[in-house]
């Protein structure tokens, strides 16, 4: 794909997992206020960056990304479920994400609660309702083992779980490590790997591809630390320097800036390497990488 | 089954429940506060009546209920999380369950909320490991999906949270019972459902069973209700009349105790008469049934 159509292909994705989670969620029957405090943290926005690993990856396979699009959601509400939970005040306390009120700012503690665990749960349930004959039950299953696997008490709630030990706690960098590969990078992982799952990707491309994912999961968080300090507020819709100020654990401050700058860039070259190895149509891919390596939000 | 032979079964069953419990979270690789939060409340007793539902009904049709431990773990898993999440002080601020502090009160509430976002992802992924000669592909799909309806947003979270929204509110009967039927029932009915899918009931069976599991979800919660009046706080582990207290609706308030007794009466007897209909081995049904109608805790 040229760039043109690789940024247009994002964009129609993007749109269609946005459409697709809005009639997820109008579907239910059930209290019309836990509707909307679910609705309201999906439809807050994001880049989407995980339903558009596991679309982007379906296509480079050579598949039509419309076969994943109920697992891309799947990944995009266990993602705000998560981001529900940990804005909470016993959790990260935070009373903005992107720029709006957290889910509890604007519907109580309680309900917040609710809709992230109910977006957890509906989550699973997305990836039964596939037709057999687009995905077979053999791969939903595989799927469903895989999204449990990434987010749970092996992955991203041990991450998360690890990161409240650790506050207050002076870090090394592999508990660091061990921190940002559970919180963010399972599941980012998991959205390229259910990709290769429901794209046939064979054993050598799925190998690749997942290193491709690994190293541009932690390329993400060590840009997430970086723009912490360099970005601008406007831009990432929350306080500059929280991290600093909470005294978080973060690549800046155990590499220095520079030395954060330069894992950053050798994980992307990583990725693009394992991505050019996995013998795939991965411009889209590709450009993801890029949007990871330069984001400035 | 002769009643001590159920009796014997009942308690065989329990207990491999609870060894199950604790071996699945044991070999989690995963921080070992998050662990040990899991263990806490999943260990913290009660009567497992979910999980002894789905093993007695794949024991009434003739198959051997360890093909269903998983499932019935995966239960109880859901059922804990759903207890710990229901204490915190954003939602009912209970400081005592089954006469020991609540999850929240020991861990704190971040941790309590992420070993409930753990119960819940992990209780999926049960059900996706099982053996697919013992319970085939497509049917541990069925299973998983019966099983986030149950427990989703058009199931027990819609519960809790018209649950919340009522609170303070003069609820109507059929208002009481769309809660109850979500917030409890469904996961009830789940555990029966579950059991004839793995036990294998034909289509008449299985509308039986989901009639007598009905009933008996109603009538347990009406049994809830008196007992918070009647029963003595020992017993029940919380204080009496806490319902009362907290201004909560209750079958009692709305039809009298004498009232609430005849409605628990006739949704025994209904569930006994759906489980007669049904043409199974189901003397183990028949005792639980008995003991919500006679519970005293």
């Amino acid at each position: 794909m040229a760039q043109l159509s690789v940024e247009q292909f994002l964009n129609e994705q993007k749109q269609a997992v946005e459409t697709a989670l809005s009639r997820y969620i109008e579907r239910l029957e059930g209290p019309a206020k836990l509707k909307k405090a679910m609705a309201y943290s999906l439809e807050a926005g994001g880049k989407r960056i995980r339903p558009l690993l596991l679309l982007s990856t379906v296509r480079a396979l050579g598949k039509d990304p419309a076969v994943g699009l109920p697992v891309a959601c799947a990944i995009e509400m266990i993602h705000t479920y998560s981001l529900i939970h940990d804005d909470l005040p016993s959790m990260d306390n935070d009373d903005l994400r992107r720029g709006k009120p957290t889910n509890h700012k604007v519907f109580g503690e309680a309900m917040a609660i609710l809709a992230g665990d109910g977006l957890l749960t509906y989550a699973f349930q997305l990836i039964t309702e596939i037709d057999d004959e687009r995905i077979p039950p053999s791969v939903r299953l595989r799927l469903i083992e895989r999204l449990a696997k990434a987010a749970g008490p092996e992955g991203m709630v041990a991450g998360q779980a690890a990161d409240m030990e650790g506050e207050g706690k002076t870090l090394t960098l592999s508990e660091l490590e061990y921190i940002h590969r559970h919180k963010t990078g399972k599941m980012l992982q998991y959205s390229v790997h259910a990709g290769a799952l429901i794209g046939g990707a064979d054993a050598r491309q799925t190998r690749e591809l997942d290193e491709f994912a690994a190293h541009l999961g932690l390329a993400f968080q060590i840009r997430d630390d970086i723009l912490d300090i360099e970005g601008a507020e406007e831009k990432i819709g929350k306080p500059v320097g929280s991290d600093q100020s909470n005294n978080k654990a973060t690549y800046p401050a155990l590499l220095s800036l520079a030395g954060a700058k330069e894992k950053l860039a050798f994980h992307i070259e990583a990725a693009q390497r394992h991505l050019r190895n996995a013998d795939v149509d991965g411009a889209a891919l590709a450009y993801i990488c890029e949007l990871v390596a330069a984001r400035d939000h």
